[in-house]
C-alpha cells in the first residue's frame, strides 16, 4: 500500500485537462490539500502538458497529458505509482466529452481504475452495465453541484409527501444563463416538475419557464420584480446559472420562493472532489455490496 | 344522521368570534361553500351576535355568541342541531385565548365536540392528555398555514438527510413583521435551525436573525439587496410575515435562498378550514386508532 493510501486522502487524476472543468477541478483538488497526479488523459489535438496551481497563487503542478492512443501507457503509470484499485489511493475524474464516455468507461473497467464521471451524454445504460460487470468503484452523476442535488432531492421528497399542498397557487419559473446556452435549464425543468406537483398544476409545461439570455437584461437587474434571476455580476455574464421559482396564492397574498444562483464553475468542481474523497473512503472500507454511486450517496454519507 | 353529515361537508362552529381570526375563518368557511353554524362560543364582554359574510359580498350569516357561562347551553344546541360526535357532521374551531385553552378542551371532551385548535398557549401537555383520555377527534396545531408547515417539514427532512451538505456556506436570515410583534418569528427560528444543520453552523443563534419592524423601512424596500423581506405593500404593514433565508458560499459565487411572504391572515384561515374538513372525513371513516392530529397529518392526507 502506498503512502497516499494510508493517509486516507486519494490522489486525483483529472482526465479532461486542459478543459475548463478539468482546470477548475485540479484547482479545487490543490486547494483542499489533496495530491494532483502529474499525468492525465486528454483528447486528440491537445498540448503535451499543462501547469496548474490552486488558483490562489500556490505552487504549480506540471501535468503530463496522454492522448487517447497513449492511455494504456497512462494506466500502467497510474497503477505503478498508486498501487492498484481497492486501497482508495487514487481516483480518476472524468470531465471529457460525450463521445468519450463509453470508451473511457471500458478503459477504466479493463484496468480497474476507480472514477468519478461528470461527463454527460453517451449511452448511459451501457455505461452502467460496463462498470457493474467489472465491479468497479465509481460515482456517476450528471450534476456535481452537491447543494443543487440536495435541493432537488428535498423538493422531490416534499412533492411526494405533500402533493397538492400548494393547490390554488400559481407556479412561475425564470432562469438566466450565459447567452450561448440554447436550451432550457435541465435543473429548472426537474425542480419545476416537483413544484407543479405541489401546486397541482398538471398542465405546467417547460414552455412556461422564462429563459433570460440577453446580457443587457442580465446586467440591468429586475429591481423590485419577482424574477430574481438578475442582476448578474459583470464577470459572470459568460458563465452563470440563476434560477427563481415562485408559488403565488390565488389572492396574491402569499408567496413562496426558492432561488439558486451560481456564478462560474467552482461549485461543480468542489462537488466533484467531494465525490472522489467519498469514493476513496468507500474503497478503503471495502464493505460495499454496491460499488456504483451517485451524488445522493455522496450527500448522505455527509462527506465534505 | 343529519343532512349535513351525509353530504360529507361539516358545519363549522367558529369559537372565538368576533375576533379577527374567527372572522377570517368564518369567511373562508362560507367561500368554500361550507355551512357556518349560527352559534358560537365567545369570551367575556363580547356582543351577543355578529353578522358574517364571505368577504366577497355573499349572503350574511347571523351568529349568536354564547358567553363562557352559557357554554353548556351551546353544547346542547350543537348536539341537538347536528346529531352528536362520530358522524363528522360538525367541527368546532377554536381561535380563542391562551387562558381558555385548557378549559375549552375540557368542555369539548365532556360533550364530545370534535375540534380544531389554533389557539396557542395554555398547558399543552394537559391539553393533549385531556382529549386523549376522552378519545376525542381533534386537530391541534400552533401554525395553521399549511404551506408553511409543509416547507418547514421539508427543510427539516433535508437537514436530517443531508447534514452539512452546505458546509462552508454562511446562513443569513431576515424577517419582517408588523411593528407590534415584539419577539422573533418562531417560524424563522425553527427553519433557521434546520438550515444551520445544512451549513454545519453549530454556533448559529437566534440573535443572528435580522428583525425588521420599522414601517418606513418595510415600505421602502431593499432594492437589489439580498434581504428580500421588503418592500411590503402599504395595506399589509399592520399584518404581514415576510421571511428570507440565504445560504452563501464562502467565495460568494453560489447563493441559495428561500422566501415565504404572507400578507394578512387568509392563509391561516384556509388551513384551518382544511383541517376541519380533514377531521370530518376521518370521523366519517371511523377507522382511526389515533384521533389527535396535527397539520402534517392534514397535509399528508392531501385534503384541499
Amino acid at each position: 500500500m502506498s503512502a497516499s493510501a494510508s493517509s486516507g486522502a486519494p490522489s486525483l487524476i483529472v482526465n479532461g485537462l486542459p478543459g475548463a472543468m478539468g482546470v477548475e477541478i485540479a484547482q479545487a483538488c490543490l486547494r483542499r490539500g489533496l495530491r494532483l497526479a502529474p499525468f492525465a488523459l486528454t483528447g486528440p489535438g491537445q498540448p503535451e502538458s499543462i501547469s496548474v496551481d490552486d488558483g490562489n497563487g500556490g505552487e504549480a503542478v506540471e501535468v503530463r497529458l496522454f492522448p487517447p492512443e497513449g492511455r494504456d501507457e497512462l494506466a500502467a503509470c497510474m497503477l505503478d505509482t498508486y498501487g492498484g484499485e481497492g486501497a482508495g489511493s487514487f481516483v480518476c475524474i472524468d470531465f471529457t466529452h460525450p463521445s468519450a464516455v463509453n470508451g473511457n468507461a471500458e478503459w477504466y473497467s479493463q484496468h480497474g481504475l476507480p472514477f468519478v464521471m461528470g461527463t454527460t451524454g453517451g449511452d448511459r445504460d451501457l455505461l452502467h452495465k460496463c462498470v457493474d460487470d467489472a465491479g468497479l468503484y465509481c460515482v456517476i452523476a450528471p450534476n456535481m453541484a452537491k447543494q443543487i442535488v440536495a435541493l432537488q432531492a428535498a423538493l422531490e421528497r416534499m412533492a411526494t409527501d405533500f402533493p397538492g399542498a400548494f393547490s390554488g397557487y400559481a407556479l412561475s419559473v425564470a432562469e438566466s444563463h450565459q447567452s450561448t446556452k440554447a436550451d432550457t435549464s435541465g435543473t429548472a425543468k426537474a425542480i419545476s416538475a416537483h413544484l407543479a406537483t405541489l401546486t397541482a398544476e398538471s398542465d405546467f409545461t417547460e414552455e412556461r419557464i422564462e429563459r433570460v439570455r440577453d446580457p443587457d437584461e442580465q446586467l440591468a437587474g429586475g429591481g423590485t420584480s419577482h424574477r430574481g434571476v438578475s442582476p448578474v455580476p459583470d464577470d459572470a455574464i459568460d458563465g452563470h446559472a440563476y434560477h427563481t421559482y415562485s408559488m403565488l396564492s390565488a389572492d396574491g397574498k402569499v408567496e413562496f420562493q426558492v432561488r439558486h444562483n451560481v456564478q462560474g464553475r467552482s461549485t461543480y468542481a468542489e462537488g466533484t472532489v467531494d465525490a472522489a474523497v467519498f469514493l476513496s473512503k468507500r474503497m478503503a472500507s471495502g464493505t460495499d455490496s454496491r460499488r456504483r454511486f451517485n451524488m445522493i450517496d455522496v450527500l448522505k454519507a455527509g462527506e465534505m
